[in-house]
């Protein structure tokens, strides 16, 4: 691809973010990434065909950039591992209030269930922010840091908190959400740390 | 309420569900509720003056029900968890795969960040069923059958459980879903059953 033509669908991307962030997945429409995007509906039909496609980019996007912070975190098991559980559990809402994007996630799992391109690249997203847990506690096990645990099922525990902390949050039940972090800490963390 | 009132209510709430399961939440509206009540669109107003009350009151009887389940099951508390735990995590995909009120929910749930009657009655509800698994396992703790263990802390952990497998059913993940209810089991429950 050119380096114009990239930077076209880079501008695509982001408006179809903003639109999604404005309207919500259930009112987004080709038409409103549009008038988001500004230029001419054919250059966008031209390198995107659905508003799903468009999704699927977003997502995409979504899963480099978390990569990227994942990747300028400490190396430090331990401390990785705090700093993630903090980030997906513990301070969950403090998250999800700045980030206009956490209520469009709940809208796009429940898209997924009808919506291949959607499924598939919020499978990839989610699947890549389990294997960080996961590959944060197996370095901690391998180079003796922890304890000897499953890497795998602390790592689908996490994220099992996470999304719990997710649906409390969608329910304004910030309490619940504290005693998911607790539960986290006594039932698994506590086993993982020395 | 006068019988008859009730039993048109009941109607409604029948309807309501009915076309939810075919509509989804975001294509719903009253005409449609009213389409599948098949009786006068002004008796539906009558009742219930938004779609949102008649969501809620959807809610409300589901919760009913699962009150009802819950009543119906063994007294035993190592039976009753196996049961909950099978139902609500190992079994989920089974449950939500005959069952397409599993789908309706995230869409709920979603909408649940934008109305207070969706939200309130959702919390209602999931309250309901993370405090089966709380008094579960605080009878079976308080009678000795379980160890000492914080029946708060298991009842939040197998929700978060619950909230994963719904994760991973609408994204399509089987495989996940196996091992979260393997994590579960080696980390929480094991720590519960004597």
């Amino acid at each position: 691809m050119t380096d114009q033509a990239q930077s076209t669908k880079d501008e695509i991307i982001d408006a179809t973010r903003e639109a999604l962030v404005e309207h919500g997945y259930a009112d987004l429409s080709m038409g409103k990434i549009a008038d988001e995007f500004g230029r001419s509906q054919s250059l966008l039909h031209y390198h995107f065909d659905s508003k799903e496609k468009l999704i699927a980019a977003v997502l995409r996007r979504e899963r480099k950039q978390y990569k990227g912070w994942f990747q300028s975190m400490p190396t430090d098991p331990e401390q990785r591992l705090d700093l993630l559980v903090e980030s997906f559990v513990r301070e969950y809402s403090d998250w999800a209030d700045r980030e206009p994007m956490a209520a469009r996630y709940s809208e796009l799992l429940a898209a997924a269930n009808h919506s291949e391109p959607i499924q598939m690249e919020l499978q990839a997203l989610f699947d890549r922010i389990r294997e960080e847990f996961v590959e944060t506690v197996r370095e901690g096990v391998d180079d003796g840091t922890f304890q000897d645990v499953d890497p795998e099922h602390v790592g689908h525990l996490i994220t099992a908190a996470n999304a719990s902390a997710g649906q409390y949050w969608l329910l304004d039940n910030p309490e619940a959400e504290t005693t998911i972090a607790d539960a986290l800490e006594s039932f698994v963390l506590s086993k993982v740390y020395r």
